[in-house]
């Protein structure tokens, strides 16, 4: 997850000390998914579970359903390298060249962004204790994002616990680690919670849709269109949960709190 | 810049508090960048100065190389689309299909990001006063970005001041429309310095190099792809500038300081 550089440190007193030390920064990966022998897409990434970034990154694409689409996946770490072959039955998105969306910040350049909705159905029900509780947990576990400031995190929740936790440079990517994951070892997502680390734009709640999470909860903002999206897909969105508060944006049915 | 939404804001004391208040998101705009009547590309972005958004991103992959390669810019806000005609004499790289990138947050999906290397050439040099003035600058600008944190940005400076500053959802974005602006307006960038709220990845370092920027600062950190290549193209790279230190990673020659 880390490199250690030589750097020279400066302090602003007015004697302009410097030292020169080691210090951590965080590992940049470029790792090229090839789907049935045809390069598909780089992504740069943190050098971990791999295989989950790539087939999260599949599903977050719609390029497979589940893991009954998959035949073979073979990592090549030297390389740099994920090759997966996709089983006959599998119906694979074919036509011609995709759209080229960029995101905001982590984005995706394959799939279009605000297609093939469907709401997310679940009357799952939680506390702000419970939510809480969570973030404190998510926080903890995502120690290495504060020693380093480089890294997001991103968690699959029931209402007490994390199940699956993953970290990345890209919070897309952290998220689809999760996915990929889950995916691998076939743990439901239905009724879950998803916490992030990062901002919620409308690519990150159109990512979580897919999954038919209902609940998702980030230590930062929102944007407005991840908001309306949120609002459109029945997704209850919890942002800034940090400290002793957090904002409540859509759904609060889900949410067992004191009217105000 | 922004929405305002209605929220419900729940506390962490006892009792449970919670209220109903209208917050600010940070607005989240889709650009679609037409080449030529070709549609080239969507950008999630800020909906700010769309125009330099677009012209940045074409000279960051390598589509334009100046001023001089535009024939025309028609922007539709409302339709969210930049037409932009190309001068006839212009070199636009064509070919097959580009391979696919996708970066770890802030991600480009079209030029290939280890290529095209030619070395910074300056010998500018700073100190480290100058730029913690610089930062106190860039941060006393950036305020949009502390009330929501959903904001990151980018400055062009000289040694004394901040000569362009612009915002967006994405780190990548806010540089390009620095880059945008520099373009339209003929604004030098040799021998300048660019300033980043947000994590430096090698992407970032490709980015700069193009502008023959010889020092980058930024709020956050590197990533090791980032310091490596960095130190290969001869620039120096300045992170974590935050109240009372900063750290130097790469080519100290350009910092007047005094050696440990």
């Amino acid at each position: 997850m880390f490199d250690n550089v030589p750097i020279t440190r400066i302090y602003k007193d007015s004697n302009a000390k410097s030292k020169s030390i080691n210090d951590k920064v965080v590992a940049e990966h470029a790792l090229t998914i090839n789907l049935d022998k045809k390069e598909l897409v780089t992504l740069l990434c943190s050098p971990e579970k791999l295989e989950y970034l790539a087939l999260g990154f599949l599903f977050s694409e719609g390029l497979i359903k589940g893991k009954e689409d998959l035949k073979e996946i073979v990592l090549d770490e030297n390389q740099g390298v994920v090759e997966i072959a996709i089983a006959e039955h599998a119906n694979i998105a074919k036509g011609g060249e995709p759209k080229r969306l960029i995101g905001s910040s982590g984005g995706r350049g394959i799939s279009p962004p605000f297609l093939d909705h469907y709401k997310v159905k679940s009357e799952i029900i939680i506390t702000p204790g419970e939510i809480f509780n969570l973030m404190e947990e998510f926080i903890h576990r995502s120690e290495i994002f504060e020693a380093t400031g480089g890294v997001h995190s991103a968690a699959l929740c029931n209402r007490q616990h994390i199940l699956v936790f993953s970290e990345d440079i890209g919070r897309h990517n952290a998220i689809d680690k999760v996915f990929g994951e889950c995916l691998l070892k076939a743990l439901p997502t239905d009724d879950h919670i998803m916490i992030t680390s990062g901002r919620v734009s409308s690519e990150i709640v159109n990512k979580v849709v897919k999954r038919n999470i209902p609940i998702l909860i980030s230590k930062s903002a929102p944007t407005n269109r991840g908001v309306k999206l949120a609002e459109d897909l029945d997704i209850t969105l919890i942002g800034f949960v940090r400290g002793e508060r957090m904002n409540l944006y859509t759904h609060t049915r889900r949410i067992a709190y004191n009217k105000p």
